[in-house]
């Protein structure tokens, strides 16, 4: 196959550093970059988890200011977390899965040397993905309120109960109307990317990444007449600690602040955005059959 | 209380007419709408079931041409099929209840005669819904599709089983791209004005009038995994009947058509939006937790 | 192998006679039987579908009355309808499946080779499966009740609208108390065999065989806490037809008799009970994981 | 009214003493009691907390020895830590409540002095519930294992996530045999007394307390299909900690224990049982209706 012209020109690598046997896929994706024309840089944990010298390592904070794409080696976990950091420098993003596919890592290992010299020549969907972006607010002995978090999730915002409460009683707004007082497990504000993962257990629907709308999703709320309400993305969410023994938040399920009585947790869109790019011939309702099974009888 | 100028010219008066002892109401109505400086017409139906002479009785075409305002005097049941009628029209509807208000007719009997004036001087809320435009094509014997069928939809639009049959099995496209072949009870496509009517009843969730989506839920899917998916309303919606022993459609569970393995339903976005006007102060949340009996223990 | 002593000493064989090709494959069966020592006979229509001439053909009746095993090659939907009509003799069957595995029929027909003789022998697990007894009751003329129709469930007795109807509205009693008016699509009452039928994609638990209850899902209620119920299987559910444009009921989604407001459809255990025998080693738990596809990630 | 013969000869009077002036109405209930001939003896907290000397104060124990009724001030929590104490010495127990009725304190404050007599009397309505033995495994150095907590529960036992995880991995099984592997938030297995609790909020059946069954509940499940599932409570439930970072484990919400990977949670039917007394005519689905406000429409 003659070389195709490369629409990038600086691809940073990221790999899930953690996984055994990690640094020879690396090494091959990294000699198909070069292949393809492109400088090639090493994220720096990555470089250092696997030892790999070959190549220059960058922070992100580096690659972010750089580079041009970033490919990711790993699952949605290791593309979300890469995603969240990049968001504010506007780069693509890649996906190449080792095991079973993703929701949103949609490249299989042994298909990468096919498809990935196409995306790079410029054959790809580029798809864009709402972000949330999170605060806490605390009241001050001054009468004032503090944020003491600010955060970014792709998927979810999640404020819930700890081990030794039973419930917590949370407040929720949108854009200071009052929507409902929720005594449960927890309340999830998720995107439409989020909308397939924690959301999708706890009742919430599917959602298609071109809605702009999140959904609000009570766990094991105790008026079974709570469900899950689908808002306009351009608004604010506020949710209040009415009271809680021990409760706490997390943005896709990783980062965690424990919550007081009386804090607010305010979540709006990011002036940011994901771009992920896939394969020609992606599709969103594909990616939905595969991962949820359709048509393949009762599940 | 002095008289208010009034923002409207004519106001079309619409009754549930089959309601018993619903005349003298109407006439209540009326005399307000007089008093407030208003021509009054009676929809045609209402005035030949009610026998009231007193006003001069319209059909809804030229209601549609005529009225600048239509008053409805009903359930939500009668403000949808009046919103549906009056939708090319661009008329704003006013929704007065004398039963147990509804989610869009939230004016009690007993609070008219301080409500109306106020918002007949322009002191409303008007809030507009998008609506559903539902076609059915079927093939004819030249190998062209015949549209049999056509109509709108303020809440849903529904192809179920009939009584013979077990279930139906039913192909869904959004845009020409294959989402799920559903083996179920039937399928909604609901509005978010439709989505706390049945569409709720059948697991969807609630969507806030603000968002451009639609949902599509699947009623007694085979397949557990086939959870409701909220798309945007920019695109169409086609569910073809795959296979059916008995299947049928309907627009806002009222008319019906008959369908046939082969047949396809679009929907789409009608041009048309339904105008609804709400006292000042009103929110589409509270209407919710009134409704849906939230804060209230258990249910 | 050495031939195994036969536990058995007439065997019914069925088929499910529509499937193509189905009669080399009860041929194959057929000679199984003979060779472990039986009789065989043929269940009457499948002789006459198949033209299969080389054994006796029976009534169903007669299997009754002169089979003490009956061997059913098809899917579920056949081995119930088979159990249904064998029920009152006593008689236990062993399902065959050509295709996909089911619930019910659990032995794959590239397997029987191995598996039949074995069971055949006696080495088997006996599982005896409770029945729904299901009567119609019509108010006639004379302040008297007709009983206008009768039969039996294995799965489920389902009362629900039909195609014209926009919901039916339905008065359930356990034992003379009310339970709750319901207004929805219908009502099930599912037995635990039938609890991974029709009740699962309507909302229901799935029951154990070996529980003493029946579950009483209603379909999309309009009332969202109206809940699925368990309830004992030693008493009388009722349910009365209160308000319907269009209802009917059926019996494990076959028989069909049209209701009007009014009947009451009465369910109560049947004296019968279904005898299904398994492969030793047999596992009720992981028939469910595998049509539920439990453990395989999302779906 | 003239006295009523007493069926019972020496009452516990139990208060939920944290309740604000609680005090005057613990002394109209001993009056009543009084005067319907009965001994009356103060349950030792519910006496030192409101400082009541007029009747002797006991402990559980000694009530458990000396009386043969547990009158109950208080909400269904109140009841519910009362029965688990007094559930061995098999003691009825009646329940009143100040506030909102619950699903077994069915009987209000003002109603009391005409149903009290009554039921002393002896014309009430007995009802067993069934009781949730549960202890915790864990593996020791010696190859051995450990019984490091045992309790009881009425209403359900919950084994779950803590704040610092995401989600658990638990392996149940029935009776040795292997149920399914979850990831989920948790899992509930519920007594028909429960499963109008928290079982209910994350999404199990209501099972009439006649039933001889349990239900296992999964806490938004990662798995869509795994459904809740009602086994006998015959036989023992084991729900082995898989993985998690954080897990613990409660007894009707309240007792906890923290549990490592590899712990072992049983779960079977105590020998004992509750005895709660209801006014004649009581009737379990009325109290479900009242509770889950069925028949009021769309809630």
């Amino acid at each position: 196959m003659p070389q195709l012209p490369c629409r990038f020109r600086h691809a940073a690598l990221v790999g899930k550093y953690h996984a055994r046997g990690i640094r020879p896929v690396l090494e091959d994706v990294a000699h198909l970059l070069v292949r393809a024309g492109l400088d090639v840089s090493l994220e720096l944990e990555t470089a250092q988890n696997t030892g790999m010298t070959d190549y220059p390592a960058l922070s992100v904070q580096d690659i972010g200011k750089q580079c041009d794409v970033a490919v990711v080696l790993g699952g949605d976990g290791t593309m979300l977390a890469t995603a969240r950091e990049l968001a504010p420098f506007d780069i693509p993003l890649i996906g190449i899965n080792q095991g079973r596919l993703g929701f949103i890592t949609d490249i299989q290992h042994k298909e990468m040397a096919t498809a990935l010299p196409l995306m790079l020549s410029g054959q790809y969907e580029e798809e864009k993905r709402a972000m949330l972006a999170g605060a806490v607010l605390r009241p001050n002995r001054d009468g004032g309120v503090d944020t003491i978090y600010e955060g970014f999730a792709i998927n979810e915002v999640v404020v819930s109960r700890g081990a030794t409460a039973s419930m917590v009683e949370l407040r929720a707004e949108v854009d200071g109307q009052f929507v409902a007082n929720y005594r449960a497990d927890g309340l999830i504000v998720a995107s439409p990317t989020g909308s397939t993962a924690y959301s999708l257990s706890a009742g919430g629907p599917i959602m298609h990444p071109g809605l702009g709308g999140w959904v609000v999703v009570p766990i094991a709320s105790h008026t079974l007449s709570n469900r899950p309400i689908v808002v306009p993305d351009s608004g604010t969410i506020t949710i209040e600690i009415v009271a809680a023994k021990d409760a706490s938040m997390n943005f896709d399920m990783q980062s965690l602040a424990s919550l007081l009585p009386g804090d607010r947790v305010t979540v709006r869109r990011s002036a940011h955005r994901v771009r992920f790019l896939h394969p020609k011939g992606w599709n969103y309702y594909a990616t939905l059959r595969r991962k949820l099974r359709w048509n393949e009888g009762v599940s």
